[in-house]
């Protein structure tokens, strides 16, 4: 059983510990790869609303997200979310368990609608699991992500309206 | 003749004056309306790399840009900024004048590709002039922008390449 809980101070290592990878390899997530744990936490924890860990039955933390406004208050009312799953821990739904989490708080917290900036078009994975989501790219970016090994790659900005009342 | 030139510290006043019917108007820009001279300082030239002002011969404050990159790392080589012109001063080529000052400083400054993250569609004239300064409309956010008066309402990302080398 996955469970998903507010990301406790006593967390960040081993939140940290499956996130480095993938802030090291550059590939998905826009941060500096050379970052270390203390800048992850102020850029993921400090610069959130609030950060979430999924964890395994025997406490392990197998995924992350965080949970912000997207722009300041007139453009408040939409959430950016990041997500981050372990490497070991891949392709058993975590993700969209994160984000169906993620999207209830969103609603919880008021929020009307869901955006991502930066969804690396090359990271293709993602894009299809948040399109089963209900992510719609409404727009391509050319050339805004640098990715580590790719060079300079389109990046999707997609959007869900999660309350239009 | 109008000049371009870094905002100074002195400039701060003269270009609050301009920039405050707009932010109380809450229909272009998403900052808190009520937002005073200090809180403007913070998110408009302490948030950013740099800021500019276009002044009149007489020494007055026409309009005023700011540049910053657009996101972390490995979406730094993008560029955002926000123009404000006064409304005195409007329909006289400033904000065209603002942006190719943009561009240029972008460029100088390393950037690859200009976004704007929110420009209100109900916003025609300023979606235009954009337009014709060579930014275009890769996607529009279903009621992205809370408008003060029309209420949530329809924003653009808009995008240009300066440099595709």
């Amino acid at each position: 059983m996955v469970r998903i809980r507010p990301l406790q101070p006593e967390d960040w290592p081993a939140t940290w510990r499956i996130m480095e990878p993938v802030v090291r390899a550059g590939e998905t997530l826009p941060f500096d790869p050379a970052m270390d744990a203390e800048g992850g936490h102020a850029v993921w924890v400090e610069a959130a609303l609030q950060a979430f860990v999924a964890v395994a039955a025997d406490g392990g933390v197998l995924g992350t997200y965080h949970i912000k406004p997207n722009g300041p208050t007139l453009a408040a009312h939409v959430c950016n979310c990041g997500y981050v799953v372990a490497a070991t821990a891949r392709r058993q739904g975590i993700g969209s368990l994160l984000f169906s989490h993620s999207q209830d708080q969103a609603l919880a917290l008021g929020f009307r609608a869901m955006q991502f900036n930066l969804v690396v078009s090359t990271n293709t994975a993602a894009v299809q699991a948040w399109q089963h989501n209900g992510m719609v790219v409404v727009g391509t970016l050319p050339g805004a992500f640098h990715h580590r090994r790719l060079g300079f790659v389109d990046a999707h900005v997609m959007y869900k309206i999660l309350k239009s009342d």
